[in-house]
């Protein structure tokens, strides 16, 4: 590991919580060179839906580059952009009824953040886009911006602008209507507040600690954009691609947002892609407005659409999906039940986590779970959620071992504590 | 070809001039579905150096997919980030004498690009990045900020602010001095640009139209950022990786940049990978500052290391790109020769092309060529430059072929505009 | 009045509601030049404290500019600037507690506010500001950011940032603790919030519709902003001097805030006068740093000084605008005790007024109370508020005369509403 | 003086350099308490060009205080604005050929400026503004964004943006062609420079170090502006009310900004008051989009009014002011003479200066200048221009005794540095 403690940039994260060399993954597992298995609960923080090198996908990939399929074709229409755009809109978004235009981007989910901001502001010709408290939508200098961390917005090194905070569904606790409040400031025309081009909203707020809007939230924010002719951007980026239980986080709400950014588990491999997929009538980009070298990554088109063609075609993942998140409801449940007053679940579907009231245990709870082969990440302003999205493709008896791996981190965890403070 | 006219986006540009579906690309050739060959002048639009689908780089590619190697590992250590980073150290920087620390960011060059501006920032405690006329450094809101183009500034819909524009090598004419112009700026307490945290700057303009800055111009500019105490950003994005003939772009000046941003040709292989390079001095991130899911593409790392390993152990790759520069160059002149005052060559090493005094005339000629079956695009602020961006790997024969099939382009072109003219 | 017609731009205001031509003005009266008197419960928009040409002060000007003392002297020492300090000093800051530096900036509001907010950030070395729903706090583009008013934050035409906006006391309804949202907001460290370097306040909210904080919500404001290391600036521009029959409208809550900017009446005679006070350890100015041509204008001093001799040296002034706050308070209650529902009384001290349920009656309520000869504006996000800023030494009759008035005048505006209505 | 060193903010500028007490003035003398006369040569920083208590303009003033004249009238209409109005419409404005609007803002230099570049801004649609090298035009936020001076700009703690600095006239030396390097700039779509909605200039830079554009330079300027569609503001603050030898000091150009704005002495007598003029068509404020409550000094519009009808009714002053503008040209460059290539002579007007070879001189020079009797201030970027701003109506005896006094001076600084190098 020289290498990495003498030339990689401390800005590195994982390697420090799990500081072991991997070399070999599948479905839910990691393995270390020296065959070490791990049970992995972060799956590319929720880019691994499908599970490592998931073999109906990997056949596909390793079809096309053995036939020399177009690796990289910038935005040039391609074979496997064409099928996978058709496989998209046949089983994902008439389904649904949707009927959006799809936008590749650059592939990472900040990139697609980005332009959707971008075409928000054009369309409705205003700077100001509403974000939500404990949001985040990336790291790059637009998306930042409507990224509430701190940590994040101080790196930047400029202050950051045209964005406005409210407060996410419960921010305020259960009796205060949020929705209401951010009506308020929009219709005061002395309240400070621009009216936005957009607000940008997750469904479940991953970074922000397992924040899971309700259904009438989110439907009652999607009617409050339309009374002030505010576009509404849902990013699924961690949420979205079945995560919990749907294809999209926000169907349960019964709403259909202007614009939807789509990234991590997209591909379905772990290979870098994005979407935004937005309204017919808000397609006023110009060509080339928005670019970017890798916006046509085509084994990701190949995998993508290998994944929706095996997974969506019918009910029978989803509601797979929806099993497991009940049985890991339960699981964690059971965990927090333990220790009343001391930690309660969080989140929606197979994202999903507990909260400690004492954000000081998370660490090292963590930490132990990792020491007995689980790799398991918080998340949260303070650390204070610890953070299950392991492959949606998990499964039972893996989620049923990861969720007592934990419980037993939690135990020896919350015994020291009770040692130490006697 | 239904699906991308009712349901890509707009935005989209190079199947506008290209509008075919192509299915399998190898070295420096595209093919169609049925099978129709092009000769590829774009090549990815430089993220393509070896070649579409080489066959060294494939092979690597397909033993760690069918191994199942890790595909998405975030930052965590694994195998093949480990081996490309040996590599890359010891055939690439201990030879040039450059000890630079490496940070993977999002995998796009905009990505790296906001992560170097956010470093310099931070390490100066400067908000300011001074940029050249004609850069082009991606488009999310902080690269853009430091891209002159109009078409991309105005796409963001908020004023970009923080960066001041200096005047690039060539751009008041050969006998202005642009560095003694920027000195004065800097030295003036009263000239209205603040004293930026960094300058940041292509050695040769791809997207800007192929301005070459002399090697003088490149050792006065690092100079001059050593006597102002200012960080010199030098974005490799599209000229290095062997573009010109050495790995780095700005070998050639002997300079040694505070930090340079890599990206396009890096996994050689048209895998999304980006990579920031500093002075271990300036690594002053703090853990997860800046991060993105995909920040470890595996098997860019995999392709990336073999292109290393085959293609810049020795300096026979190098030797040969230098030769078919020369050849390129000759062809492009022989070209230009026949329309005096018409034409002339603009670029260095296979970053080359001919500039049209009547910008006019160009869409023409790159549409008549890739009716001739030549893929190649414009660059420029009025799309005046011809730019041929082939492979590196491309055979002396068909970098003949391709001059031969733009010659014909051009003169057909030229042919018929003194025709209408009379 | 042609020349005014054809001239003046028409961003004028205030011509527009009372059209015609005043001429000469004693105490609370104004005359045309026909000799028509109007009862002024405008006052120069609250610069006229001491009344229209108050004889005691008139005398103090008339023999310094007959003397010729000096009239304009930059930042220079002069005799008349000295004595106004030296009056300032130990009438207004010695008794009350306060050990303010005084900084003279360009002689007006918005001036002294932009030089409290930047003095905030260079003491800080943080750029936001928190500024509050509703405040008002000038037009030029430091301060208008602070500014909530739709109407003169679009007039920028730019957008405005570093300045984020928290809710006022009572904005969110009585039962609702905006200091604990606030608390929370700074408190978390992923609320989109950035520490500011200081909030800036009103105590009572004139142009923002007479919004009076409570006492306690004052003093919690400020135990909130020494809890997080911010600074608070009081912004006593139109409700200090007197106007709530305290010299500081803070001085109720027993706050000693970090900064106080002063303008309006400061003069007392509507001469242009500006003043920063802050506590001594924050004068980290370097010299020059805010400058202005105006910004000693020396008139001014004189003035002012006469009013702090005159009116400050004991109680005797402060009791008897009490005396009339409580008067106006019953007489404008009795006006809306006539209509249940209708009409509340808002504000605090001689700066109250009478918000209507129905923002539509206030404007056909003023413009009859000026053709009864009462000059009286509205004020709040939909001129709601019917606005008394009557001179401090407007007599007991008059004050009753002016109620008298306006209190037949919303009776006429009712009764007409209520006839149209059936 | 006890109350300014221990109360005053550090922030003071003047009274550091001339650290007496001032107690009377009269034309081009100051006066401290004890009696010491002082020759000034800084008047007001140009806002006393007819001299200090000007008995005109005092007789004026002196008669409408006594008649209770309205003091501080908003924006309503007034017998004192009406009138000059008027007399400034008729004898400045249409004299000259002049057809513009008048907006009268808060008080101040910085104020006029900023409702400029909002107009500006507002008419355009466009966000940034083109300012030159050195300009100075205030430090209110938005004014300074267009202020070169680091020293003030670093004071406002935010970066400052949208605002570009092009190189003021003969800024890159007489050879080369600001004006075409600007053309180039903005012709070029990929410059990175955004198309303005107006320029700001000032024809002669006074706290720039007295750079005097050329007549032909502001022609162009103008001409490039209608070129391409920007706004041409002439800030006249420190250079127009005759400083030049005519009322305005574009007129020598032959050209007609689109927006003129004017302060320091317009009112002649030392009186706050500001102004901006511009061309109907730009009228499109709203109602109070830009506003502030000393926007009406009544007083002012009296002395101001007498300052036109007593100097430019016709051609008198004006020539006296150009012969004495010769006068002083002589006398300074009769000092220069004595030290070649160490001082040359700078300006134009009676806005005249001599700049040092060597900025270390300035500071003593003036020092004992003011010892001698003669009060004088430096200004340019490193203070290394002695600048002299005396009243237009200081006699030719007064000229020449300052120009002694100066040159004395210069003379005793000189003869120190010689032998302190020997």
């Amino acid at each position: 590991m020289e290498i990495f403690k003498s030339t990689e940039s401390e800005v590195r994260v994982y390697s420090r919580a799990f500081p072991v060399v991997f070399n070999r993954a599948k479905n839910a597992h990691l393995y270390t060179e020296d065959g070490k298995q791990y049970l992995d609960f972060l799956a590319g923080a929720g880019s691994l839906n499908y599970g490592h090198n998931n073999d109906i996908l990997k056949k596909a990939l390793l079809e096309y580059v053995e036939a020399d399929g177009v690796s990289q074709g910038l935005d040039l229409f391609t074979t496997a952009k064409q099928d996978f755009m058709e496989s998209y809109k046949k089983n994902i978004l008439q389904p649904r009824g949707l009927n959006y235009k799809m936008q590749f981007t650059g592939p990472t989910g900040t990139n697609c953040v980005e332009a959707a901001m971008k075409l928000a502001r054009k369309v409705k010709g205003r700077t100001n886009i509403i974000s939500f408290t404990n949001g985040f939508h990336g790291v790059t200098a637009g998306a930042v911006a409507a990224t509430g961390n701190k940590h994040h917005r101080g790196g930047v090194g400029v202050p950051l602008g045209n964005v406005d905070f409210m407060f996410y569904d419960g921010y305020l606790g259960e009796d205060v209507d949020s929705l209401a409040i951010m009506d308020k400031m929009l219709s005061d025309s002395s309240s400070g507040i621009e009216l936005p081009a957009a607000v940008i909203v997750e469904a479940v707020q991953g970074e922000g600690g397992l924040n899971a809007a309700r259904a009438e939230w989110l439907k009652g924010l999607s009617e409050l954009c339309e009374k002030h002719d505010i576009l509404l951007i849902l990013d699924d980026i961690q949420a979205g691609n079945g995560r919990t239980g749907e294809f999209f986080s926000f169907e349960f709400a019964g709403i259909k947002p202007d614009i939807v950014t789509v990234s991590k588990s997209l591909s379905g491999y772990g290979l870098p892609m994005a979407l935004v997929l937005f309204k017919p009538e808000l397609d006023i980009w110009e060509s080339g407005e928005h670019n970017g070298t890798f916006r046509g990554n085509n084994m990701a088109f190949v995998t993508a659409r290998a994944a929706i063609d095996t997974y969506w075609k019918d009910d029978e993942f989803a509601n797979s999906v929806k099993a497991k998140s009940k049985l890991l409801g339960e699981e964690l449940q059971a965990i927090c039940d333990k220790y009343p007053g001391e930690f309660k679940v969080k989140g929606r579907g197979l994202m999903r986590g507990i909260e400690a009231a004492n954000p000081e245990v998370t660490g090292p709870i963590t930490k132990l779970a990792f020491e007995k082969g689980l790799i398991i990440e918080t998340s949260g302003p303070n650390d204070e959620v610890i953070k299950c999205l392991m492959p949606l493709t998990t499964s039972e008896d893996d989620l049923r071992l990861g969720a007592k791996l934990l419980g037993e981190s939690v135990a020896e965890v919350m015994q020291k504590s009770v040692s130490e403070a006697s």
